[in-house]
């Protein structure tokens, strides 16, 4: 029996499954949970899909993601609870509490940083998305994929892999993004409720940030900033800056790109992108911050120019270690 | 035996085959007729690829383009040409002529717009790509695809579809992809040579058009300008406004994007986008441009005041139009 089906068997036995969402839920962790959910809907469960964070706007148009619950009462009779994409069971924040005392613990995770916690564990860290891993459990459970479902996990595998275009697409994820657009999935209704449904506001934030981008470094670092002022200007607020340090890729020759966010006067967010040999967290680590290699961040204090150049230093140390290395 | 093999069947016992691209070729284009170049090649035909306007620098990456000719010498013993995406043989351009007197015209295309023309003719409007029909000859004439034909492929679905997120792509879509993936083509480094070798001249320019995003008719139109100003202040070129137009597709509720693009004093080319019921060919077609549904463009004389006006005007009659059908 494979461990996708032995969690099927596992979860249909049971009265009362909750199904936990990790903080700050992407499009991976609450398609996965919300096409589990419907599954064992199918199979006449009770189940409840939790999230702490609640539910993004931009996630909405997922099919349940109205019964999606912040907390649920104590004695709610829960006998199952499913880990979707939680390194560990505080990722779930608020929720990881409803787990205590529950008899069977699953944890279904692609992430190498999995603490391996649980009954029953789904560990893939070859999976583009936790949806891959979440498909076949479904099938287990409901032969015949409903639209609804194939919406949920098709947004996983989406938004996990920036529509099929990071290095950890594999053929069995565009295998079964094609087994979930025959049963009803469209990509299109998808990217656009994801994507294209951004407030002029943040075009415009994003337009002056591009205006003022900066390449310095023979082309390999580029950085541009987003004030106070400009947030005015544009009428946006600073969660609109999200996206903007990832637009920087489209540069080419680029090792690292910087976003210096002006969150309070001399206070700067400083979000890093780093590309090749280049290690963005040890970029960040020398400022108390962190992340991975490819994307890293941390807080600074000072003025604009006094914080680029404190930035700019650190970025041509480690320029010179990933030219060497 | 289906349309592909007997393409397949009858290359294969010819002794030059020409393969032309359409002008402007692109992604779809070009790594169509490089894959089944590469597949002859490997037949031990000779063939040639034929591009009146060369090869764009995203796409020298694919393997094979450098042998990619702009014209074939008279006498060269073309036997069979292959016109891949021309809805008329005229549209590939300066090689047509070469294919005059030719005993045998293959013609593959997707476009509803496809005229028929041709002795061998692989036509399917349901294709999200020519690649797709492109997939089962190469597969004919070698079973086994290596890793440089699967990139060409995967370039062309790609490219084509947007990365795998417009309306256009089927399960055959995604299952093809799959194998090309299985046969060692790599997603993430095609999307990084397609999309992400942008000068920063052309980021700051497409800055400098976001921030002067206009929206208007209750959020339903979005409209922005580049100048021959515009173009000197971010050191860029006017081909660097590809792409500006489909960035206002990121908007939500935006059912007209249109660009203005000043290609000299009191002339503008006007591009248009539409989503929905909105048919931006009927905008375009008022002024006597052209286009489809969702794409289309038309040039104007006058001040950039009095072409947005107009413009505006007949895109108004055009939401009422879409609102009432």
């Amino acid at each position: 029996m494979t461990p996708a089906a032995r969690i099927a068997d596992a979860l249909q036995s049971r009265r009362h499954i909750l199904l936990l969402n990790h903080v700050s839920p992407d499009g991976d962790s609450l398609g996965s949970t919300l096409a589990l959910a419907r599954a064992l809907w199918a199979r006449g469960r009770q189940a409840t899909v939790g999230s702490a964070d609640g539910v993004p706007g931009m996630y909405r148009f997922l099919p349940g993601s109205d019964r999606v619950v912040r907390d649920i009462p104590e004695g709610a009779g829960v006998d199952a609870v499913v880990f979707m994409e939680c390194s560990t069971p505080e990722r779930a924040g608020g929720l990881a509490v409803r787990a205590a005392g529950v008899p069977l613990w699953v944890n279904i995770d692609h992430h190498v940083s999995n603490a391996g916690y649980g009954d029953l564990i789904l560990y893939d860290p070859g999976a583009a998305a936790v949806g891959e891993l979440v498909y076949p459990i479904v099938q287990a459970l409901t032969p015949r994929l409903d639209a609804a479902a194939a919406t949920c996990l098709l947004t996983a595998l989406m938004t996990d892999t920036g529509s099929f275009r990071y290095a950890s697409v594999t053929p069995r994820t565009l295998a079964i993004a094609s087994e979930l657009v025959a049963a009803g999935a469209h990509p299109a209704e998808i990217y656009t409720e994801v994507y294209e449904n951004r407030p002029p506001a943040a075009l415009r934030l994003l337009g002056m940030a591009l205006s003022g981008l900066v390449v310095c470094e023979d082309g390999r670092v580029a950085w541009t900033a987003v004030t106070q002022q400009m947030l005015r200007d544009a009428g946006a607020a600073m969660e609109e800056a999200e996206g903007i340090v990832g637009a920087l890729r489209a540069l080419g020759g680029v090792q690292v790109a910087v976003l210096f966010k002006e969150e309070e006067p001399l206070t700067f967010r400083v979000s890093l992108r780093g590309r090749g040999a280049v290690r963005a967290h040890v970029i960040a680590e020398a400022f108390g911050g962190g992340g991975h290699a490819a994307a890293a961040g941390f807080t600074a204090h000072g003025t604009l120019p006094d914080v680029v150049a404190r930035t700019l230093e650190a970025i041509r140390r480690e320029l010179g270690a990933a030219a060497a290395s």
